[in-house]
């Protein structure tokens, strides 16, 4: 049986890399990004379809305590059709009294023991991640590229980076020290001090619908290097990925000779929720929660006595003052708002445009030719079949088509005008799948109620601003107020560009500035991009940060006089 | 005039220093501890004597906005008159206003430059410590050498640390990136990343009456170096000490050329008190605070949409099951009973003793000779005025007289015993001091009513324990439920040592073991000694480790690519 000493040195060399990413910030990851066949073969992407067909229409298994009957009930975006799964209905009670019996063991282990069993959990997350990609279809709607990486590598990167940053905060407190001090009359005083590092207690960990667990895993990581255990807590619809994942880190544990219940899933409906009894729990010392600022900012309020770290969403604005390379921004900014139907909480939503046009590399452009463009370069993704599946892929909830239809008809009351009209469109595998092309709509920048939040839904409001100092005021006030994660800016001026990055730092937001094509222009970069400022109402913590990791553990210190005899 | 990167080299060494300091928990400081002629010459404590003496009944003159009226009425403990100063009444809101403009150039400066101001103010105090001592004994009731200390050098080493901690949670975050991934069609995609630290907000430092600047200074730093000015509340009896500090300090700033709106203070009176319009004003961010487990845990729930870190009091126990050398036991726990008249947040106060008494080196002892012994060695210190003088000082609030009468007429009640009377003592310079030897008192395990909870005057509580295990238990579960800063185990038995470390690891609470005579048991080290755990009722924060500045900035990030045809 490997041990957690063994697992340590087996991972040593992915920590000493993982943590100088972080301090480099350079691109790193020691996971396979990619499911092409071309790196993996074509057994294992099939093995992992077959395997997530296996699980679809029966009970799923997961031995864990405190069962007391069975929940769950998903949809399928693509089918539309229930997955027929059903889970663990789980007595909060039980399974916060079996994590806190799981800590005691957990809390005698050395960071590097901590590091290593978690590294071992992070690789067979990794191994799971054809199946999970499978699961994450089917629950968020996310196509299936997005999915490999969003439930697999991309997002076990950021695991491993809240693992450095919690490594990190731990190894700076040692673990013994001598101390020795004259006092008069006393003399030269030694004391022998040791300092031990103590977790706060259980962790409720609330996974979102959409990427059900790329903030599930830094939130997991993050707790269990640092003593905590994990109550994970699935999106109603978005169970299946992580009970896949708690599963397999349960056996790893168990592998290791340690208690399973350091990590425990709490499935439940949306009919018959159970977050708010583990969040108000007596026992729920930590709340690591990704949704809707709605709820986000609730748990904020009302959870207060419990350390709460929150990543929920904003409405990511984008001011166009002018475009360097005219063909490449439009590329951009039409994948961003088609990129998985504009369901990510970095995809951009509000265009603030200036009314008199803006400048190209080849002259200025009108209000009216830039959204003619980035109109055409979204048109022609969502009217290709195959294009569209791959990036704009399903929507989630039925919800978002609510918005759609919302948004269209107070648009035209609100004196704006729809540009493009959303439709659905035919995904290729799955007739039944529910898709919407995005909807891009002119509003003038009075109708803030309209888009002055988020709209979870492929909507895309282009504002007509006076000009491009108010589109930046107007920006970065809303980023501030209402806020945002991922802001954007297009120009090729210098000064404007300065301006605009002191009035994002005032606003507490950060900014993407001439994002082109080449890349999606919201990735965000384990190791290198701050996810989340913590400044504007878009969240209160960043993934990941020292700020992350460094609370979730105290200090407790022993000391005792050296005898006056010992030798020093 | 000095520059902020001139001070940075003028101090960079002791900063070096302070950081090793931290990472190996050894004594170090760069101030002088003692106030003794013998090191300073006679010149520098006449005039610091003098400079006292030139405030003493007449108005502090502090420049500093939104001044609309004078506050202040404090008593000396040492004479039970007032000192007739009266200081600036603010206005709340134009302090803010203030805080917040002052914060727009600071927020420019590297940590380098912040630690250099911050260590120039820092130097600045010592140099104030002789005058400041004063200050310190007339409104804290403190001895002049822990005046001099514990407003001087031992409190500006605690504020070192939390510069240091700050200063490398900042340098954590590096300035810039050159990050870069292959997106297959995309190609390499290079970005150039840059990171800004920005601070959350004003912060308001609310000091307690007893020891004025010992939290202070690590508040005041651990803000200036992440970002965030601080409005600092004294006291209503310990305003001048404040005033001293604050003064000075805006005078470094604003020879280093800065806006000394960076340190501003509010002062008032208990009659006119203006705390909870401080910590309730909109832009209050942060909240520091020393004093009292009530309000402590006021501000922890009424004002939790802020930052709030407090140190407040608990009961702290000592359990005794033997001593290894009874006359060092015995001498160390006089001392730290009697020391400051048990007004600190680490004297020990509830003594759990095996009734049927405890090893010693030379044979058993009973718990009557324990308390014996004890009270004799008490007795001794509180017979004779000048040994009295300078370890008990006098009693800062005579409502701490209202608390020995209440345990005194209490303790019968409850079927206990007296085993030493409180009484004022003649102070030998101060004739109408105010003062009172400990009141030590056996009381029967039940009587948790008496002391459960911290009684903050110099009574000593002998508790009758049926045995050393149930000894153990109560001690740390009073710790655990009610708090506990400092406590003390006396064992010579190396089992239950280990037991005792477990058990008070499970509690929260940082132990002292086998203390004895030749160092205050109590004495906090900066650098070495972690203060409060943050685990039970006695505070949430720790002066000083990474979480007590990690989150007091966050980061905002920009990211732009590097133009294809650009060198890498």
């Amino acid at each position: 049986m490997a041990t957690p000493a063994s697992l340590y040195e087996r991972h040593r060399d992915h920590l000493g890399a993982a943590l100088d990413a972080c301090a480099t910030r350079r691109q790193w990851s020691p996971f396979r990004e990619s499911p092409s066949s071309k790196i993996h073969g074509e057994e294992k992407p099939a093995e992992g379809k077959a395997r997530f067909d296996a699980l679809l229409g029966k009970p799923f298994e997961l031995d864990q305590p405190g069962t007391i009957g069975r929940t769950g009930h998903e949809i399928s975006p693509y089918t539309q059709k229930p997955l027929g799964i059903d889970y663990p209905k789980s007595d909060p009670g039980a399974l916060f009294a079996a994590a806190k019996t799981a800590t005691r063991s957990w809390s005698r282990l050395t960071p590097e023991e901590r590091a290593g069993i978690c590294f071992e959990i992070a690789f067979a997350m990794e191994e799971q991640a054809f199946a999970n990609a499978h699961a994450t279809m089917h629950t968020a709607g996310q196509a299936y590229l997005m999915a490999f990486s969003g439930s697999g590598p991309n997002a076990l990167d950021r695991g491993i980076e809240a693992l450095a940053y919690a490594y990190k905060a731990l190894k700076d407190v040692p673990g013994q020290a001598q101390w020795e001090k004259n006092f008069g009359r006393g003399g030269d005083v030694r004391l022998n001090k040791t300092y031990r590092t103590r977790g706060r207690g259980v962790a409720v960990v609330v996974c979102c619908a959409t990427f059900p667990m790329w903030n599930a895993y830094p939130a997991i990581f993050a707790n269990l290097m640092t003593g905590n255990p994990a109550i994970v807590k699935p999106h109603p619809n978005g169970i299946l990925p992580v009970a896949m994942a708690v599963k397999r880190m349960r056996d790893v544990l168990t592998e290791t000779g340690l208690d399973p219940n350091m990590v425990l899933m709490a499935a439940d409906t949306r009919e018959a929720p159970v977050t708010i009894d583990l969040l108000k729990h007596p026992d729920c010392a930590i709340i690591d929660y990704t949704g809707s600022q709605r709820f986000g900012r609730w748990i904020e309020e009302n959870c207060a006595d419990r350390l709460v770290y929150t990543e929920t969403a904003g409405c990511n604005g984008v001011v166009i003052d002018g475009f360097r390379d005219t063909g490449g921004a439009i590329a951009g900014l039409a994948n961003g708002l088609c990129g998985f139907s504009a369901q990510m909480c970095t995809s951009p939503q509000n265009l603030h445009i200036p009314e008199a046009g803006i400048s190209g590399p080849d002259g200025d452009l009108s209000f009216d030719e830039v959204a003619t463009q980035l109109v055409e370069a979204i048109r022609s993704r969502g009217s290709n079949p195959k294009v569209a599946a791959g990036l704009c892929a399903a929507i989630q909830a039925e919800e978002s088509l609510r918005h759609i239809e919302r948004v269209r008809e107070a648009v035209t009351r609100a004196g704006g005008r729809i540009w493009l009209d959303s439709h659905p469109y035919d995904y290729p595998d799955f007739p039944d799948a529910r898709t919407a092309t995005p909807l891009v709509v002119e509003v003038p920048a009075e109708a803030i109620d309209l888009y002055g939040e988020e709209v979870f839904a492929p909507v895309c409001f282009l504002i007509r601003e006076p000009d491009r100092d108010t589109a930046l005021e107007r920006a970065a006030h809303l980023a501030a107020t209402r806020g945002a994660i991922s802001s954007y800016l297009y120009s090729a001026d210098p000064d404007f560009i300065d301006r605009a990055q002191d009035a994002f730092t005032d606003a507490g937001a950060s900014l993407w500035i001439n994002m082109d094509g080449r890349m999606p222009i919201n990735f965000a970069a384990a190791y290198s991009d701050y996810h989340v400022t913590g400044l504007n109402p878009a969240g209160n913590a960043c993934l990941a940060d020292l700020a992350f990791v460094a609370n979730r553990f105290r200090i407790v210190q022993f000391r005792e006089p050296v005898p006056a005899g010992d030798a020093a």
